[in-house]
């Protein structure tokens, strides 16, 4: 009876996610009728935290989970020796939290479909230009994240899918098949804009089906107006199926 | 430890929330981080139809709901001998309906915040250019909808929030304080556009701010990245609040 659920589970990419063309709420309203979309973002979280506070995260969910999305990286990435070394994670433990935050979703709910996301590209020039020191930049004027330090986490991401059997997003290389991906999908060298949160959401979209979640294959939560008859709408909540309970 | 939701039960109005600006997003986003939003929209949805199915719909809802916007009448308001008569519902059963529905809503979730939400008002040349037979009208070119008729529906939606001693948001005549509120806030002389939508969430938040349930009001989940120390950020998560379960 109760509507399955999406969780979106991941740092600022997903906490932004119902801001202005965000992929969460792009994904909400493309199962408006039958699936909750659950938002469970952590903004600059990195893996270490994450992982430590996964438990406790879950538990503020309840209902049937069909779905998570796990997207972490972009603060582990952070460069160990710049202005959000605080952030930083080495990319060996990196895999180990992914791994078992990933297992940790899947006792918590047998069945559940995960869905690993690499962290975005990084626009170090954008991030240069946009955003206020110091989450960019140290004194030195030097980058505190580079898209080739991004890369290596996104790999490991895409890994750690392959071996735990589950799914992964790419979005990092996705994003770079596009010319013009710096400015075009980044708002701030890091965070997306809504022309970036398309591509992702697309991703999510694409990744949900080859899960047997597609919009077609969910049932619609009752009788949908064009499908009633002008002349007896009524006869649409006749059947069992709509019956009150 | 379930994060309280806020549940958004309603015609079109409420089933668009997620789309471009739209409020419901905007309303997830306001609370990322401390209540989750339901979307529980029936596009062409009458309180008839509504009061009916009402004890399935939330039946699809699980965990704590806090609050619960009700927003019908757009339908319900459509004129009996015009394109829409379908759909058309005299304003005393709306009223009876309405009660209906905030009833149940209360049995269902004891000390939950009902806020009754207007239809909005209709823009009668927005409906004829924007919309194509025969959704705005009928053969004769005459509306089905009129700003009148929706005008009686949001003073009786307003009357039984007051009897039942509910919230109301009555956008139809907040919407009509602004010059140009007809082609501003509707996109096709009924539904709202991305300022039409900003105008209803900041109504709603309003009125969660007023029950005591504005975002200072409710315990973010989990430490804020600003609030961490950058040295010991692990600090944050040692709490007892926060410990695992």
């Amino acid at each position: 009876m109760v509507r399955p659920s999406i969780v979106l589970f991941g740092d600022s990419i997903t906490e932004e996610a119902f801001g202005e063309g965000g992929w969460g709420a792009s994904l909400a309203n493309h199962y408006s009728r039958s699936a909750d979309v659950v938002l469970r973002g952590y903004s600059g979280y990195n893996t270490r935290w994450a992982a430590r506070v996964a438990n406790r995260a879950v538990a503020t969910i309840s209902g049937h989970v069909a779905a998570v999305t796990v997207c972490f990286g972009a603060n582990d990435a952070a460069l160990p020796d710049r202005a959000s070394a605080a952030q930083h994670v080495p990319v060996a433990e990196y895999r180990d939290n992914l791994r078992a935050i990933s297992a940790l979703l899947q006792r918590r709910w047998p069945g559940v479909v995960v869905i690993l996301v690499t962290p975005p590209p990084v626009d170090e020039d954008g991030r240069r230009r946009r955003c206020r020191y110091p989450y960019a930049h140290d004194y030195s004027g030097l980058p505190e994240r580079t898209n080739a330090a991004a890369g290596v986490y996104a790999r490991a991401c895409v890994e750690v899918a392959r071996q735990c059997g589950v799914r992964a997003i790419d979005v990092w290389s996705r994003m770079q098949k596009f010319a013009g991906w710096e400015k075009s999908f980044l708002r701030d060298g890091l965070h997306l804009t809504p022309r970036g949160n398309r591509v992702l959401f697309e991703e999510v979209v694409f990744a949900l089906k080859d899960a047997n979640l597609s919009l077609e294959s969910l049932p619609a939560d009752l009788p949908l107006f064009g499908d009633m008859d002008p002349n007896n709408p009524a006869k649409s909540f006749e059947d069992d199926e709509w019956a009150e309970c």
